[in-house]
């Protein structure tokens, strides 16, 4: 591997293009019309413009990419995240031009992105998932002890449907006896069909997600778990690692992905996300197969570069460590800087300093275009605790100055001086409680 | 302790006003009237205009500075480095006008600050100096056995004079023997007076420090060495932590240091300054009663903030660690980025991402006046190894724009290409000889 294509762009695709050049590895940009000033253009040894700023007819465009790849002599691509990072065609398409795709092979990613072959798989390698009835029932018996299986509160749903007939919330035994005829009526009424379907209700959960490593050889290390329960309109908006989860849940957590990812022979860097409702009670929910945007936070805690270590494992190296040189030391938070409405930055100051990290593409006078992702820069924060790397974000994003863009950074401020998320009480509601109506327990 | 005035400017005053409000510290910038638009000015909670460009007029105004203080309602003052940071008149200043002056006792500053004295009181405190003749001699038979005691190569000097007269390195008894009479006639006639003086020649040495903290309870502690030997013009250029000094010398100068510290008690952040000769031979050159321009690699290998270590034993706090709590982890290594032509900043990139930080108080449009120190940013690596360390920095420093004002980072690339700094092989005397004709063997 000599010369790695870049299939993105914005922050990550600036991310990529430093830990290519760390690792002696010549870069090729590629960009939209739109995107002829942006950062990482600039910072590649070599760039080509693939396409006007409609994001089908350029980073989306897999031929105009594969081509772009071909014509400048790259024989690796990195998608980042987004836009082709989990498309198996496209992994499919570079195998079959020589390129190395800097991910899963294409059979992985087809896998994963399917969420009913996904459960099945993970449940194949021992993975907690939702609990839930195998197949449909009209009975009230098998309702009563499908529910006893799963543990109240459990969901009852019309099997044949959705948005939301024949949809009941039970806690208890007394509840599924009144409401199943009910439910089950309603349900026959709307789809022409009495079957139901059960799982289990899982009651304000945080989303807790395992990074994990593996190699050709198959080694896998998992490297931390991050909480990302805090999100708005399914975004994620602030997450920090370690989590909150005790000891013994955590190293279930780890182990658990590690196994999964050794089993599905995955190759490069993961993220198993799983839905946490409390000690010991884990579900996976998915898979991600690529680099993730808050990947710094774990970098922050474990020491490991990712973005290096994809390169690596791309290029044929066994993994460079065990799970037993990973320590998580330490505490990190990221904020995401998002504009709320583009337009050209007229003024920017962005924080630095001792446990200050910042990943951007923006820069005075850069005009943001409405086109992509309004992910404008990451902060993280770095400190021996919760508490001091929270303090040093309160201090980063009070600091920091964005004129010219709308931006969420008076959200993210108050956020950070919430009470409930200062004393690490939240979950994955949590932000939509606190917009609607800012009363945090319901 | 509330509120802190900082009685200084550029990359340390921002340093220092972020940490102030990570303690919730209020904070005071002061500034000359050429300083207006300075970075720090625009950070602090206040900002106090304490006269003209001059710094007799201003930084060093000590006058102005406690009256800006005890205006602005602070109770404390941080002096940076440089300035009136190692003015013992000014401690004792602040210290009559009722301000906490963060840093040591006036008397301490005072004591370090007379060369001869505080040779005499690290010797006391059994920290080896350099090893010398302790009074005058003229009588060869003195000579050799002095030369004995100290070991060769010795340095044979006039006691009376300097500039070079009567001045010998001599490598061994045979060239004493010859050299003695001659040097002692020299001095005659130059100063007329024979006396000689010897001490040991230090052939090619590190600049090795140690970074101390120590607290008003007799409590102190090292926090692992940093070599500063790449120096031009007797100015650090580039420094990293660990050196590469072996662990025992190691362990030896850290515990000398700390030894030293309690022995002085020091108060705050402190840096004891050594002549590295080999394994096991290291001598007292100085002590700095201040924080220093590279603390920031002490604070990525220790994972300590030394800027909040100094505002808690100001504050009274005892010392948050033992000597044993201190692990030194990975590499740093630091840049410092200085103007060689002031002007107006009209292109800004600085880097970031995983592993870098920047200290600075640059902007686009920033004008740099002429003024002041010559330091416009400071660029720190940090990574599990030497060689990530440096990879980082070449990297970083190949991305780094500044456009209106000269800058050395041509320079800096090429010392972070130089075969000799990559294989550690260098000496306080290597960016002299580089840059005299690029022969780095003599």
């Amino acid at each position: 591997m000599q010369k790695v294509l870049i299939a993105n762009r914005g922050e990550i695709a600036v991310r990529i293009i430093r830990a290519c050049h760390e690792q002696n590895l010549q870069t090729v940009a590629i960009y939209s019309t739109v995107d002829a000033d942006a950062m990482h253009v600039g910072m590649a040894d070599q760039s080509i413009c693939i396409g006007p700023a409609n994001p089908q007819d350029s980073y989306l465009n897999q031929e105009s990419i594969v081509q772009a790849a071909l014509m400048s002599g790259a024989d690796a691509i990195h998608p980042g995240y987004g836009f082709l990072s989990e498309n198996a065609d496209f992994a499919q398409l570079c195998e079959e031009n020589g390129l190395t795709f800097i991910g899963p092979r294409a059979e992985t990613i087809s896998l994963l992105g399917d969420k009913a072959r996904a459960r099945e798989v993970m449940q194949d390698a021992e993975v907690p998932v939702i609990p839930g009835s195998r197949e449909g029932f009209t009975e009230l018996d098998m309702a009563i002890s499908q529910a006893k299986d799963i543990g109240y509160p459990v969901m009852l749903k019309a099997a044949a449907g959705g948005g939301g007939k024949g949809m009941r919330m039970i806690h208890d035994e007394q509840q599924l006896l009144h409401e199943f005829p009910l439910a089950k009526g309603e349900a026959q009424q709307a789809f022409g069909n009495p079957e139901m379907y059960m799982e289990k209700f899982i009651v304000r959960p945080r989303h807790i997600e395992v990074q994990v490593l593996a190699d050709s050889y198959g080694n896998a290390v998992s490297l931390g778990e991050r909480d990302c329960s805090l999100q708005q309109y399914h975004q994620k908006v602030m997450e920090e690692a370690p989590s909150a989860i005790d000891q013994e849940t955590r190293y279930e957590m780890l182990s658990t992905a590690r196994k999964a990812a050794t089993a599905l022979k995955f190759l490069g860097a993961g993220t198993i996300e799983f839905l946490y409702a409390g000690p010991g009670q884990f579900y996976f929910m998915e898979m991600n197969t690529r680099i993730q945007v808050e990947h710094p936070i774990t970098e922050a805690i474990t020491g490991t570069d990712l973005v290096v270590a994809q390169l690596n494992i791309a290029a044929g190296q066994k993994l460079a460590m065990t799970q037993d040189d990973i320590t998580l030391n330490g505490h990190a938070l990221e904020c995401r800087i998002t504009a709320t409405m583009p337009g050209k930055v007229s003024k920017l100051h962005l924080p630095g300093g001792n446990g200050i990290r910042v990943d951007t593409a923006l820069y005075n006078g850069y005009q943001v275009p409405a086109n992509y992702d309004a992910l404008l820069a990451k902060i993280i924060t770095y400190g021996a605790t919760r508490d001091i790397a929270i303090k040093k974000m309160q201090v980063a994003i009070e600091e920091t100055v964005i004129e010219g863009v709308g931006t969420n950074l008076d959200f993210l401020y108050q956020l950070l001086n919430n009470p409930d998320f200062l004393a690490n009480n939240f979950d994955i509601e949590f932000i939509e409680r606190l917009t609607n109506g800012g009363n945090t327990d319901d």
